[in-house]
């Protein structure tokens, strides 16, 4: 009997009733979050992005409000552009998306760190970093390749 | 005879030319680094700390060129303190000193990501990482405690 309640389509049984308190929760929870936030003057907070297995760090980037918001309501990595002035929708026009992990914040609660699930290269220059140059053995030094 | 050329300490032999060479050729660039890297309009520019092995993100700080002078002469990571508005040299009273393992920059060149050997714990409140608050299953979560 419990197996056919739960599976008859036009109840609205426990299953959804927790779905939607869990849902409800997790946007009350991430206002208070938003809330206890540093942003700074430009109403920005910087955002590390890493690769939630590898631990690779992928880049940095700003968020607001508006865009964490919209990160946390869809999963999908939002940035605030400082060039642009406007919503970054990261990947939307590469692709290379950046599933949302896990969200963590620091101490001073003015840095976040994403862990993230990156689709193909972070960087514009189409590699899986940014972080693609180094000062090592007193030279500078490019670690990494375009991808094909 | 090779060797005991090597061992006298009056001469101005192969190895300490070309040590001199290298120490000079590492300032250079490091200079040429610094003068391509973004500041903010603060002279600031975010870094990343991250332990150089196990990947871990430990913290997001700022340097100032000065600083970031002082970390690559000294090899121990020296931020500059936006509270205190001072040269920060990470761990100087608690001990918790980062020695830097290597320095990488962005396509951008307006952030640093210092892979770093850390002694102790990154953050003030005596954990390992400073992002040790997440958003996860809908709530607000503590990931670790203080250490001993």
């Amino acid at each position: 009997m419990t197996g056919k309640i739960a599976q008859d389509p036009g109840s609205d049984g426990p299953a959804d009733k927790n779905s939607a308190n869990k849902d409800s929760a997790s946007a009350e929870t991430a206002e208070q979050i938003l809330a206890a936030l540093k942003f700074d003057a430009q109403g920005l907070i910087p955002a590390i992005a890493q690769q939630h297995d590898t631990g690779e760090v992928l880049m940095l980037a700003w968020m607001s409000p508006e865009s964490l918001r919209e990160t946390l309501a869809s999963g999908r990595v939002c940035y605030w552009s400082r060039s642009r002035g406007a919503l970054w929708r990261k990947g939307e026009t590469s692709g290379h998306v950046q599933r949302l992990v896990e969200l963590r914040y620091d101490c001073d609660q003015d840095a976040l760190l994403l862990l993230v699930d990156q689709t193909g290269s972070a960087c514009h220059t189409n590699r899986r970093t940014c972080f693609y140059r180094a000062l090592r053995d007193g030279a500078s030094r490019i670690l990494s390749e375009p991808e094909a």
